[in-house]
């Protein structure tokens, strides 16, 4: 593997403690010129592939996450910041695995009885005021519109950080009976919060998420759609992005503004804080009550609907990004990598480039028409060691070399990117269609399972099993998630983030056997809970 | 064909004048309650199918357009009116057509190159002031965020109303060379436009879209990508919406703020006024001269890119239901149907329900096997007729009826939506899956071609050729389009606005042969211009 041409990173461009902050990045940024970094690392980019580029890649991860984080979405050309504050340009590929996110998601979403529809982004803020916790968890993050076609405008309005209070607003004009319902309706949206601290994909001013929202004749049913739903979200983060999530309960303390249970997927990234990748809630009757969604029961009575409402954001790209990466940069999952497999053509003679190149093609349009998902970067502007760190960075999980000598013995070369230097690669693997695809298709099963395999590990070998606040103390300080039986008060969770820095993430559905004492009280308590620090 | 059961109109309710504006027809909404018109429509009324409904549907089209267009959204079930004047809610039957015009455009987008991507909406103030007659063709219209996070903001932000502005910013930072050339993005998105007059679907405070943005080395290659893609937009028209539309150039005093030149799709709505369903901008360098995006030439040269944007949004629905309906609702062509066939089972005694439903059942499962989106509507909540009206007024192309004799002899009754009454009823249709699936193949492209030669009869008919401003001035106020040789001055243009209230459409690309004068000054004329009242 050649690694002689190198790019430069963001972090190398600023001191750490810069590169760290966001908005620091963003006004530093601006006084870059041509080439920046991202110009530097564009295969079209003005510097031509002979000139010296500055050794070193992204960051190691291990010396500085953050750092390794931001120099990753940037080389890779996930995205880039927007011109206001703590706003993110979704850039062709960070999009194209958002678009994959998409894909899964909304066939299940159909699937299980979802329809899509879209509610308007500006909300009366009379609305937001209605529910009581709902208002209390959001008013602080509000973008407000005030003026509009010139005028102020007599209610203001608020750009929509989340939808309970519309789409209440609006289900009391189409449920009045139970023949309305179950009503179960899905949308893909942006939505707007006034974060202080900000971090791309993680935590945006503005950001890209699916919606679902339902109302139901009964508890029962509505606890029943809010698993299902989480439980969607855990399948695809375990069989498409490779995330062992764990699921479970919110505590008290960090259920949704609004909601009687919030369920969660927690994901552990590669700097072991966690990140809420996914939450379900169960909303009971608190936006019904506020907003008057009455039906009509069996029996003639007219009651309050039970509601639910669940989301995916953009944020699970960094969830990928965080559990994958590794100091070469990107690596995807091959089920929701938008490339899976780049086929580097290699010649050095003038009389071989045809040969090579005619090869490369052949054995693209064979992939291509067996449905795996191909690119061949045919560029001769670009060496094919400038092209094996290009694709590496942006975690494309195989490579296909074809050389002349390739050629000759009707034969390519097939690299892993999980699999670095020589043990990654394999010689001699038949340019016969079929055999070719059935390899390639075996490798890709092989990536996503491995993947999956090793982010398991890693997990598991961080979460440590608590048994006193103590522990759990001594866990949290070594980076670790800490598990442990609790029954104590809101009060003394609120006490351990103070005193840690961790929270209870969730407790989990898959819960020990046997009588558990609670770690901080010592009195009994049903089930344990995950500690940890989080995004 | 039953017509016992009828609903009541949205604009049954109000006085036609109430009905005919929007924010009226808002304000006074909210003092219906149950049951609202909604609720009397939806399959999973409270109202039971027996209770006798208000006869006579939608407000007859002749009768009033607009009232018949409101009603037809109602009761469909298209969209609603959202909380904040102006904005609109578009339900699940609504979005899915929506959906429909995306997985097409999608598509095609990708197919010639473009990546989609997405851009913040919130953009500084100062950006829209940077392109002279941008800021003069948006700034009546912005919806501007002051408060974020309960604070007072130092630059108020822009809710996007469209994105040349953001785009170039960040263009600016992306494009360095020739190299980097074409740059070709899309995104699918909201955008906020303060609009006085509303009208759900034509013009709303919010609507989707999507926006194509492109940047070229060479004003040529801009131009052909700009005529590429409105020749996109217009196979769609015609191949998927059924609609003929007219493409042209737009004059220059319809031109989009900031381009050099406009391309449009202008289609004739059954009231015969024109809707712009698309428009493809050259935007010369217009913003990349205000923005500064240069990049450097194969010669060394540094030069402004060249750039096109261009849109099309969820108005196209509107044209789709504006084209095609008619009294009785909606009319859906098959290619952009959610539903495409609907089954009705029939029975009477409760001994022949079960073998009526089990062959629906298998009707259903073949016809769905097959590829065509079917829906079989086997509640008993209301009667055959009443599910009749219902789907007809959603527009559904064909219906199956199967009743007890009809599963004796094996076969079902096949219903055209598009031909009333007798004539679009074929009897004893063989089930055998393999005969019926053609068959209704066969008849949905039927129908599809029938539209399509429909809507083109009824334009062609009410399209005049005129060569006077007299004779223009007669066709206008009959109601229809005029077409005439046009090379008099934007003063003279305005001045047929004032006097006729007709705008130039757009000077078509299919232009007659031989020499023409000017129908206003009765100088040499190179070109007709299409003259029309539009939304």
């Amino acid at each position: 593997m050649a690694v002689s041409l190198r790019l430069p990173s963001l972090s190398s461009l600023f001191s750490p403690s810069i590169s760290r902050r966001y908005p620091s990045v963003l006004r530093r940024r601006h006084h870059l010129r041509t080439p920046s970094f991202t110009a530097r690392f564009s295969a079209q980019s003005t510097v031509p592939a002979t000139e010296k580029v500055q050794e070193g890649g992204v960051t190691p991860r291990s010396q500085d996450f953050n750092a390794w984080y931001l120099d990753v979405i940037a080389n890779a050309e996930l995205a880039d910041y927007g011109p206001v504050r703590g706003t993110m340009v979704i850039r062709p590929y960070g999009y194209a695995i958002w678009e994959a996110i998409q894909d899964y998601l909304n066939v299940k979403f159909k699937e299980t009885g979802h329809s899509n529809m879209y509610f308007p982004q500006l909300i009366p803020y009379s609305f937001i005021e209605k529910e009581a916790s709902h208002v209390e968890g959001f008013s602080p993050e509000l973008a407000l519109v005030t003026i509009g076609g010139g005028k102020e405008l007599e209610e203001k309005l608020v750009v929509r950080p989340t939808s309970e209070t519309i789409v209440n607003h609006m289900f009391t004009q189409w449920i009045h009976s139970y023949r309305d319902l179950p009503l179960m309706v899905n949308q893909w949206a942006n939505v707007t919060r006034w974060e202080m601290r900000t971090k791309p994909f993680v935590r945006t001013l503005e950001f890209l998420w699916q919606e679902g929202h339902t109302a139901h004749a009964t508890p029962e049913e509505a606890e029943k759609e809010a698993i299902q739903m989480i439980d969607v979200y855990t399948k695809f983060a375990y069989e498409e992005a490779a995330i062992p999530v764990i699921a479970g309960r919110k505590s008290k303390v960090e259920t949704f503004a609004g909601a009687v249970r919030t369920y969660t997927i927690e994901a552990m990234m590669g700097d072991r804080k966690a990140l809420q990748a996914g939450t379900s809630h169960n909303l009971g009757q608190n936006f019904s009550r506020a907003f008057g969604t009455l039906f009509t029961d069996e029996s003639g009575q007219r009651q309050h609907v039970w509601q639910t409402s669940w989301a995916v954001s953009t944020r699970f790209v960094g969830g990928i990004i965080m559990t994958h990466g590794d100091d070469t940069g990107l690596m995807l999952p091959p089920k929701i990598a938008p490339i899976q497999v780049v086929i580097v053509p290699i010649w050095k003679k003038e009389d071989d480039k045809a040969a090579v190149l005619n090869a490369a093609s052949s054995v693209k349009d064979a992939l291509h028409t067996a449905g795996i998902k191909v690119k061949l970067d045919d560029t001769d502007q670009r060496t094919p060691g400038w092209k094996f760190n290009f694709w590496e960075m942006k975690g494309v999980p195989l490579r296909i070399e074809i050389g002349p000598r390739d050629v000759s013995s009707q034969s390519v070369v097939v690299c892993r990117r999980d699999v670095p230097g020589k043990q990654g690669k394999v010689f001699g693997i038949s340019m016969e269609p079929l055999i070719l695809e059935a390899y390639i298709k075996d490798k890709l099963d092989e990536i996503q399972s491995s993947l999956l395999g090793q982010a398991k590990s890693f997990r598991d070998s961080n979460i440590v099993d608590v048994s006193s606040y103590d522990e759990l103390k001594v866990a949290i300080s070594q980076g670790k998630w800490a598990r442990g039986p609790w029954s104590a008060s809101d009060k003394d969770e609120l006490k351990v983030k103070e005193e840690t820095g961790a929270t209870i993430r969730c407790f989990p559905f898959d819960q020990p056997h046997g009588i558990k004492t609670c770690l901080m009280t010592g009195n009994p308590a049903e089930e344990v809970a995950i500690f940890a620090k989080s995004y």
